[in-house]
């Protein structure tokens, strides 16, 4: 299909991004099940965990033990998310080798949950980033909130540009833009783009990060394609949102987007009926149905190819 | 966005379509109900009820006493579906002016839902659509499994298009074309239409028909779009799919589809708010949770624009 990348780079976020939501407590051992399946699918890079306070989010306090206890596959990466320099120098104590760093493109994001104005959480990142960098990290810089913020209301793409230059300035070696409450729909995905590309924003530089909330991540994806994005997040399962009850919607289910991938010929590395099979085994271990559509159609035995 | 439309046509199925798979029984007053709230929020074509064998659909067994006490509004469309000319004998005894007449593009699914092979299912319906023609009524050729089929596999673009060309030939003013099982892809969808362009079907002619199955229903509407067809099917809340179990992905939901054009600029003349609340409604006379993103979003408080 015109304007379709031949192969796209996939960033798994379930173990962090999905799971930190989840109200069932996963041990250790879950997660380095979780951790080996994906590789075990062809995931070539995994979002681990996160350094955030272990209060603040319960579910991944066995960061340090997770690491630890990972035997790390040659050709895999394994970023964790890191919020400041304190989280820095526990992921540094256990030996990753790279890291993301969360800013909003919205104020009011930004002070819900990061406490902080977003030029103050930009410019705390500052040295975070630098400290990474000197230390041989790859660092990745999330941006939240990039079409709309559900308190401010649409978000401007001139402070997106903004906010990726800043990103990039001041070291990060790529962005995840994410459509946070999943509010976003193709058109308002293409402009932003087109103003990402005219900001000098590289588009190499740059993957989409969508929710399901309204139903659109998919479709956003493929607006994104056409836009020569070509690194997207996903969650098996389609497990993950934020934490807030307002912005319920779960990530872009990894399987989904491989059956997108698969049927139009867009190489992926990573394995549908492995992907699949992780997803109904996670949905076991968490105890409830996972809003995954090709993952729930297998398993009730929809038409294969 | 280029390549986008800036206004679609919607054909909304949820009271045949929809109805037709729900274990729960609606009387009659219920459907009116459902028939009015679809024409108050701006639909001008809803496809209403069924003529086809009561026992085969017992859901829809009250279609004569249905349009005998529909109060049809001006500038609204009410098709029915008639499957042989006994189905549209009863349509006539009762009014109405539009029907649709359903096909399969492949073999094994015309045996299974119509009892006939393709061939014989096409040629049983040009003398029903002859009549249909003679009395003045527009009509409809839906055409089922144009991507793939569960038994069959791959359907050729080439019988689509020949499919197609049949149905016309007959007397068809317009056509539906059903990606049934939902295993379709947006490059499959764009090969499929590049087909029947060069193929000679007129775009404006053909309405795409989607299955969210795989999470691919609006992905594929992207697709389609950027080809050309600016006709879609879609159902409130998502509701319908196959009576068959292993074909069971629900129509493409109404309420997401109208996420998407209200966000990208794209003018359908059906009101969201509307359409949400009646999802709801729905929802609460079908005792179950409807697949709709959307209206989900939007119940839970996810966040408006």
């Amino acid at each position: 299909m015109e304007g379709l990348p031949t192969r796209i780079q996939l960033v798994e976020v379930a173990p962090r991004d999905g799971l930190q939501v989840e109200a069932r407590a996963l041990d250790t051992e879950t997660k380095l099940d979780l951790l080996t399946r994906l590789a075990d699918a062809g995931h070539t890079v995994i979002e681990t965990t996160s350094f955030v306070s272990p209060k603040a989010v319960p579910q991944l306090a066995d960061a340090e033990d997770l690491l630890r206890a990972l035997k790390r596959r040659a050709g895999v990466r394994y970023p964790v998310l890191v919020p400041n320099e304190r989280g820095l120098e526990r992921a540094l104590s256990v030996g990753v080798d790279e890291i993301a760093v969360f800013a909003s493109a919205s104020e009011s994001y930004s002070h819900k949950n990061l406490n902080r104005s977003r030029a103050d959480a930009l410019a705390g990142y500052t040295p975070v980033v630098r400290r990474a960098k000197d230390a041989r990290l790859r660092v990745r810089g999330y941006l939240s909130m990039v079409i709309a913020d559900p308190w401010d209301g649409p978000t401007a793409a001139a402070t997106v540009v903004d906010c990726c230059r800043q990103l990039i300035d001041m070291g990060c070696d790529d962005l995840s833009l994410g459509d946070t409450s999943g509010v976003g729909t193709a058109a308002e995905v293409d402009t932003l783009l087109t103003a990402l590309a005219e900001g000098g924003v590289e588009r190499t530089r740059v993957a989409m990060h969508f929710h399901d909330t309204y139903g659109q991540a998919l479709t956003n994806v493929l607006a994104a394609m056409r836009r020569g994005i070509t690194t997207f997040d996903a969650s098996t399962g389609g497990i993950g949102g934020s934490p807030f009850a307002r912005m319920a919607g779960g990530n872009l289910a990894t399987e989904d987007l491989l059956w997108l991938c698969r049927g139009s010929g867009i190489a992926t590395g990573v394995d549908l009926d492995r992907i699949v099979e992780t997803s109904h085994w996670l949905g076991e271990e968490l105890a409830h149905e996972l809003p995954a559509h090709t993952a729930r159609a297998l398993r009730d035995r929809a038409p294969e190819r």
